[in-house]
């Protein structure tokens, strides 16, 4: 149920057995470095997501170049991060359950946690779960600021929970979580930039209205991968949530920039390496990695620095290439990387991340949380 | 990496904690038995595919009922199920590198274990392997019988193939494989038998090649759960290898019967139980089951009796429902079984399986290759 590693420190890349998941760590670590560099002179927070990694080595990675801690989406992850030593832990999301919130507030004795909510309910469930646990703790109103998804109307909605937490006896009152999700993944710049505004503005008028109650938001936090620049400028939101950052993927490699180039400010650092196991067929090589190896749902994979060979589809544990007469066959036994088009669900059906630097491995971190669902 | 199981004997369905991976054990069995039933009197074998459930548990329970052993596409598979006691594995794919071989040719001291190869280079690297292990691999030739993707030409490239392992001191030939993947899912009957036909008659073709030179076929196999009956009918298959029969999900169940009906054989036996974890929109309630819970390469789930309940769409840790406003809208905490569009990905996700009978949870069963893809 736990898969032993597939490769060892020192080996050649081609040594790696397959499908493997593997991080290009110059580009990682290039990615780090960026992201720290552009939010320096803004002055907002990280807090990256570490429901795309899964891993507290990466969350400290993190927080050793300046992330104030991590966000993640699941108790699990929460629990995963906390016992592998990161001291602050916010649930960027709703938990339902008294037995996740028990386990939640565990947590609390040996991080600092916190949690969202977008109803009374839930309120009064984690009220009693950290008063049974003889704790207190912090609570977030989560507000939709256009996703459409989880969250309280902006406004009035979002301050009566505010106040209805900061009212309860084991529970303070955390700030706002203001995602928007669905800005992340859009192509233009400009759409970007709209729909961003907007949750800037609702945002920035629930935070003035929890004020005029006399209620301040240690956190405004939200921003993805796609447009946490936006969010950092808008003088609102105090803490960038983007978590696909690290590792990058094929859907975000899509997104454009101003000039309506592909963004370019991190580097694909995580792949697939996988062999090919077939070639009976003129112009078509099989891939030893398929639906089980890679998310599809964001697209198929690419193949890494081969234009020519088109990843044209994926059954359970294959995966069809296709390339014209021009194209050198690849042969069987050869690996090739492949860029997922979704990086946070690949991730997760994964045990190990097999490090590489200049053709070697370099070092095996476990996905920790790798299925924490619940 | 593994994770706990979300439940245990003798809990209420709905104490089970969410995401979690049931099977109601009644359809299960009915599964299984209708299986058994449907194959005794055409006298083919089945060798049912445990890449559907990585459960030598569930193996056993095939054979209990007449199966002669398992398939796997994986070697990682084939040794959770020769560890787990299942005694006659046949990998029905392609296996490349040193390394998977050797590991494959150790599991013959405690199983019967065949390959397939559909490449001279792989018989020589088997023959080596085997060589190298002091042990007799039994290896099938992979013939292409329509989906274009592994296995040689059917006729004389499969004989040539074949007489090149005959001929090679520590292989034995087992026979063809014969898989026709793309006919499954073909939702008319008429296209089904239309291209099972055409599978049937290559395959009937070169066995016929085959006894021209005194080689014999042990071992035709093929079929799946969309067309089993017909290749069981054909004369020439001998082993059925099924697999999502045991539990269907959401895509098997749009098959369409000689009538236009959907084809009812077998029933709903696997879920995803959810938790409704937010209803801050009207018409929308949001699940703590997204794409890292369920597979959607074959279409989102669907809500189990519920028809007037869409799952409209998957975000990484979140399932949008939608219904209109007749509908009693799910409440926060309610608990729904979801049926998966794709059953092999979905189980995949999962460490445990929670059997579930009369609303009581049953048994606890290993997911025991999960993430087993090397």
């Amino acid at each position: 149920m736990m898969q032993p590693p597939p490769a060892s420190p020192g080996m050649r890349e081609d040594e790696i057995d397959t499908p493997a998941l593997i991080i290009d760590l110059d580009a990682f670590e290039s990615n780090l470095d960026t992201m720290a560099a552009l939010l320096a002179p803004t002055g907002v927070r990280l807090r990256a997501h570490a429901k795309t990694h899964k891993s507290p080595v990466i969350a400290r990675m993190q927080m050793a170049r300046g992330a104030v801690g991590s966000c993640v989406q699941k108790v699990a992850e929460a629990e995963a991060l906390a016992w592998g030593g990161i001291p602050d832990i916010l649930v960027s999301n709703e938990v339902v359950g008294a037995a996740k919130l028990a386990r939640l507030c565990a947590l609390a004795r040996i991080a600092t946690v916190a949690i969202c909510a977008d109803d009374a309910g839930q309120v009064a469930a984690i009220e009693a779960a950290a008063a049974d646990a003889g704790i207190r703790m912090t609570v977030l109103v989560e507000i939709d600021v256009g996703a459409g998804r989880c969250g309280v109307r902006p406004g009035s909605d979002a301050v009566a929970l505010a106040t209805r937490i900061a009212r309860s006896k084991h529970l303070i009152f955390g700030g706002l979580q203001a995602y928007q999700g669905s800005a992340q993944h859009k192509r233009t710049q400009a759409e970007r930039q709209t729909l961003i505004a907007v949750a800037a503005v609702a945002t920035r008028r629930t935070v003035e209205q929890l004020r005029q109650q006399g209620i301040g938001c240690a956190i405004v936090g939200g921003a993805g991968t796609g447009t946490f620049q936006i969010e950092a400028q808008s003088g609102v939101y105090t803490e960038m949530q983007a978590g696909s950052y690290v590792f990058m993927d094929a859907d975000y490699a899509r997104n454009l920039d101003g000039e309506g180039h592909p963004v370019s400010t991190f580097r694909h650092a995580l792949f697939v390496l996988s062999t090919v196991m077939s070639q009976a067929q003129t112009g078509v090589a099989v891939l030893d990695a398929g639906l089980k190896a890679l998310a599809v749902d964001s697209g198929m994979p690419t193949v890494w620095q081969r234009p020519d060979i088109r990843y044209a589809g994926a059954s359970d544990e294959h995966g069809k290439l296709q390339f014209g007469s021009e194209t050198t066959a690849p042969r069987t036994g050869e690996k090739l990387r492949l860029v997922p088009g979704h990086c946070d669900p690949t991730v997760d059906r994964y045990d190990w991340y097999v490090g590489v630097r200049n053709g070697r491995v370099e070092c095996l971190w476990p996905v920790a949380a790798r299925g924490g669902m619940n």
